[in-house]
């Protein structure tokens, strides 16, 4: 018999992929719902593959209240939502903010509506370390602890605060609600999780990243040097006051990532706490002549690189203080950054066309033995 | 032929039927959309009466984007749009704020998506100082500045401010978008009005606030005192470091404030500006005590009130620097706050019942007279 049942929104993305994985691995079971707007329903086949086990999945849009009653209706055994699904580009979110307004909050607010019609009253939400925006404002700011004041400066950022404020709001309101009418209220649960840089992908080779279009984060774009697929690194910037000139950021492994909304999720179920935010990320802060480094090493070959000016909006640091989600979740990171290059070039190079080829089969054989 | 033509949501409201007023008689034709769900079609009857003109009405719920299509299909003339549609009640917003949220900042979105596709590029935006959240906690803030950070203590605040932030992201991006590919695009623009305390009521009579349940206004309730329907005010603390000891706040006849939305359309086509925000107040505080003794004296007896404990979330002073409206809008308050405590009171007593009943024969026959 299952742990529970979960509902995951975006669950066919990349950090969505992973957490299935690890819910499903610790005896969850998982049902999906994925637009596949900007993921591959291949991520489930990979999924099965490696648990054993296959997450039920309907293609439905965020934005489809109908579509998400018929989900929650036909699982009833559902108690809990982790959610994913949004729109996730900080340089389009400037271009078209309306479209991620629409999505992202409305969405989110579609969603918080659909659960309650069920009596669905845990939500995990993947938020992220943009809603801090420049922590480097504030004295004693980093590594940035939980407290640090709010001040996204993208519409990205701001859509992830503003759905931050909606379940913080939301689940503070039915809690008092039904404590009012002297009925059990704790059942109401939200765990706001921001993560600071995922990346890696899975020890198998078979399961990782697989952006569509062009990659916006700095292991994908090195990887894709690393394959040919792309010329040279840009470096935005080498003149930040950090050991090296460059930027600083946390690093943290897909695979931690998961574990922690399998842990935020449990805490929930467990303690039933209300609504709390937790920082996903190891403590650790890497430059990127660092992360060039030792993506380099595990290729074995320097990677093409090229600094150019810095890039309006990126700021000087931003490193996570995990202690909250340590000693309240049980959690840390136990992947370095060093591994997580490791586990990224064993997908890249086995799967440079991503979910659109099928891979390596010795990858596949190690699967089947293991 | 009309200066332009402005829809308006909402415009059967407090605040928007007196700018539908102040449009009409400025020469703009005005359409208004109004779900009626705090509202009384009754008021465009009196807009008729003292205007001459009667604007065209369609009942919309301001989340229903097939249906605002419909309108501004209908009404191509439409160039500007004031968008006062949202619900208002402070201490609702913190029992049902999902609903909230939906309406207010998915009606936001849903009403610039329509405005997108018919090619209507001006907004007026009905914010609220409630944004501001506790200016007195940042020193020199009082009276506040446009530029005081923005920290909303409560649900209604913050889907307030998220309107902002969506308007300011959404308007910026159409210019942005429409200049790098070399097309006009100075005729996106937005502003956000930031009101005070908006009270009063029509000098002729006839036209007012009338709100649906229980007012939680501080001069609707003395209105209720004063008329007999409601025995006494609470008074929510005398403990503030005021001069009296109750809180202070910026109280704007409605006439004025209509005025305000004009001048800043009349801006917004003229000036072309981007995105700004103005504080609509008049610089003058006025405690609770104040306000009672300025309304007992209108009404010629002293009115009934008790002292009771601070309310959570109240605070000390909410006073506007209204300079930059000064200075830009070429807009000041002309009305004093004892002037809205006159026309309040010729309002509530010749219509205690509000547009639920006929106004007196006479206020009818000075306004055909004039």
């Amino acid at each position: 018999m299952a742990v529970g049942t979960v509902l995951i929104t975006g669950g066919t993305g990349y950090i969505g992929s992973f957490t299935t994985l690890a819910l499903l691995d610790a005896g969850y079971d998982v049902v999906i719902v994925d637009s596949l707007y900007n993921s591959s329903k291949v991520a489930i086949d990979r999924i099965e593959l490696l648990s054993g086990r296959r997450p039920d999945f309907y293609q439905v849009d965020i934005t489809d209240e109908k579509a998400l009653d018929e989900v929650f209706a036909k699982h009833p055994a559902i108690d809990s939502v982790i959610h994913f699904a949004a729109l996730k580009a900080v340089g389009e979110s400037s271009i078209i903010p309306l479209e991620y307004y629409r999505v992202n909050v409305g969405g989110s607010i579609a969603l918080l509506q659909s659960m309650t019609r069920h009596n669905v009253t845990n939500i995990v939400f993947s938020s992220s370390a943009t809603v801090y925006g420049d922590a480097t404002r504030f004295p004693d700011m980093i590594p940035i602890p939980e407290h640090c004041p709010i001040g996204p400066t993208n519409t990205y950022g701001r859509t992830k605060s503003m759905i931050e404020d909606v379940i913080t709001d939301y689940v503070n309101a039915q809690r008092n609600n039904l404590q009012k009418e002297g009925k059990p209220y704790q059942q109401w649960n939200g765990a706001l999780l921001r993560y600071f840089n995922p990346c890696g992908a899975h020890p198998s080779g078979i399961m990782g990243e697989d952006p569509q279009g062009v990659p916006f984060n700095l292991l994908p774009l090195l990887g894709q040097v690393a394959t040919g697929q792309r010329e040279k690194l840009l470096v935005y910037g080498e003149d930040y006051p950090s050991r090296d000139g460059t930027a600083i950021r946390d690093y943290i492994h897909v695979v931690d990532l998961a574990r922690g909304h399998l842990e935020a999720l449990n805490y929930l179920r467990s303690n039933q706490p209300g609504v709390k935010a937790w920082n996903l990320g190891s403590g650790r802060g890497s430059t990127v002549f660092e992360i060039i480094n030792a993506f380099s090493a595990v290729v074995g070959r320097d990677l093409k690189y090229e600094v150019v000016a810095r890039r309006a909006g990126d700021v000087l640091d931003l490193t996570a203080n995990p202690k909250l989600a340590n000693e309240e979740l049980k959690w840390k990171t136990e992947f370095t950054m060093e591994k997580a290059c490791e586990d990224l070039w064993r997908w890249v190079s086995n799967n440079p066309q991503g979910y659109r080829q099928e891979p390596p089969a010795e990858l596949l054989a190690a699967i089947k033995k293991a």
